[in-house]
């Protein structure tokens, strides 16, 4: 006998990707900054360790909002902290996305959506990209249910950006909201967040997980209208957000000259990264992400996984049926990339 | 024009005790610890801070898990860590409870639950105790589209407890799951863990809020069979606790000497508080957690309370239509006890 709901026990979960505890790895699977985070950011979370835990945190992470909402140029109401992006994932789906309805999402893209709207009962539905890494009007054709759509933006696992202004048309045609995740942003040319007064339906989440190297604190953002944040908070536990993380992300966005630094740094691993490979007989899409999604014409994208995997070196492969498989791979610091660099090229 | 499921726009929300961030308050009204937690916690998050935070932490949280199978005497498998036992209690009930289904609750309870019902767009189902602060047997039996039952043992905001015995005996007739949920009962004389082997339908819940003092880290864990563990993993956030969070919690756990000095002394100042506020006339009842319920005779408890506000003293008023409004007072220090009895003695 069981007792879960159906839909749970018949869907498979959402794999991250592989997170060794032990043993010595060269990690390009998973997207963390090669760089250690603002010394800032270690100091405020010792300083707040010490100053006692007992307490619950702030439910609403206010210190960080008041910060973000600085640098964003937006009221701090318009600004709902979460444990990571994929609580604001997870909260914006419950919110908008009921049983049977549906959400919408593009193709290929980042996996975890349909995991969600499974948790959900929804279905969903995927609207391949146009060749040139844009969305064709389909992307934006009402149907029925359709409530909610997901467009990450660069997008994973290719890197490529939809740009500002067809998001904005996009948006404009959608008969529900459209939530820019914007994970991989900071690596980019530009950002959504000033749509976000222009077009009620248009979100636009963050995470501190990539440019701001902090993977292990769990901490991410959205950037909605007042009157839909009111609402999100219902979804939200209570205190989504502990003391710890509040006070590091605080620092964090705080220190955007440490943020330039790193950003351009990664940028310009990323170029060498993808001539390199492109030297090496790849081909790699152009991106605007810390990672590089890459094939080759006469080696399987699996075999070089594993044979990298075996070298201590971890990449992410990635099987999108009717589309590709392949390799995205992560932008480490320049010696990481040399190193990956000179194993490919005694491969391949 | 509305993008919301209509069961979330319906609802109020749930509002969690006052956490003023500014002005000096003596809180005792959220049951928070007046003991700092372990200096081993705060060595080991200052530790995990300095290390890097670049990585994602183990999704899993198995440093964590390893020592609280050691202290409870399961398999670590039979362990899932949460963001908090409010995690738990949401992944718990998006496992088993679909939209239009029902789950079960004690009354007068945690108003929590009701809240997770209305999230799912599921229905609750309310039990009175009966006079003993014992369990009907209504409370265990059959109803349609009955798919969970949450109990806190010991319970909130009455602080009384039910026997392990009979709730062994209850869920052998209850016809789905029942999450025991004992974030108090590190004040307790008994707990039900033991009876997780003996029923798959058991579950137990634990936070680190409250006897651990850890309320601004957010951390809380399930025991359940390793075959539920399983489903669940399904539906948490992949990295749900960030990697202080599992180090801090780990250390906590780890050092069971300082939660038995800090346990027993919240237990002697609960036998203080409850017999000064006796010594004034208030009705209170047994305690087995780090509150006391109480009302008094003569006086209106939300007068009590907005008086105790105004000297900067904050405890819980709560209103439960059909049974009492009363005070839900969190047991501090013997200082803090001592200084809010001289205030009501002075009122009532």
């Amino acid at each position: 006998m069981t007792y879960f709901r159906p839909e749970l026990e018949a869907m498979a979960g959402y794999v991250p990707g592989e997170q060794p505890q032990a043993g010595k790895f060269l990690k390009l699977n998973t997207n963390e900054n090669p760089y250690p985070p603002s010394p800032k950011v270690v100091h405020a979370i010792q300083q707040a360790a010490a100053a006692g835990l007992m307490r619950y945190p702030d439910p609403m992470g206010n210190a960080f909002r008041d910060r973000a909402a600085d640098v964003l140029g937006v009221p701090r109401d318009w600004i709902l902290c979460g444990n990571g992006s994929d609580d604001i994932l997870t909260i914006v789906t419950r919110a908008f996305v009921g049983a049977g309805q549906r959400l919408r999402l593009p193709y290929p893209s980042y996996i975890l959506y349909r995991t969600l709207a499974q948790l959900q009962g929804a279905n969903w539905e995927e609207v391949r990209f146009c060749d040139d890494w844009s969305l064709p009007p389909e992307f934006a054709a009402a149907a029925p249910d359709l409530k909610l759509v997901f467009l990450p933006n660069p997008n994973s696992p290719t890197g490529t950006m939809v740009s500002r202004d067809a998001i904005r048309r996009l948006a404009e045609h959608l008969p529900c909201p459209l939530l820019v995740d914007e994970a991989y942003v900071d690596f980019a040319d530009e950002n959504c967040v000033s749509l976000v007064a222009r077009n009620e339906r248009i979100m636009v989440s963050r995470t501190l997980s990539k440019s701001y190297a902090l993977a292990g604190l769990r901490f991410g953002y959205l950037v909605a209208q007042p009157h839909l944040i009111q609402q999100l908070i219902k979804v939200k536990d209570s205190y989504n957000c502990d003391a710890l993380s509040i006070a590091g992300a605080t620092a964090a966005i705080d220190d955007q000259a440490w943020l330039r630094d790193t950003v351009g740094k990664i940028r310009a691993t990323r170029t060498r990264l993808a001539e390199g490979l492109a030297g090496l007989g790849f081909s790699v899409l152009p991106s605007q992400a810390n990672f590089v999604w890459c094939t080759h014409p006469n080696h399987a994208a699996v075999t070089l996984y594993e044979r990298l995997k075996q070298d201590r070196v971890l990449v992410r492969y990635m099987n999108y049926p009717g589309w590709a498989d392949g390799l995205r791979i992560s932008v480490g610091s320049d010696e990481q990339t040399d190193a990956l660099l000179a194993l490919l090229k005694a491969m391949v």
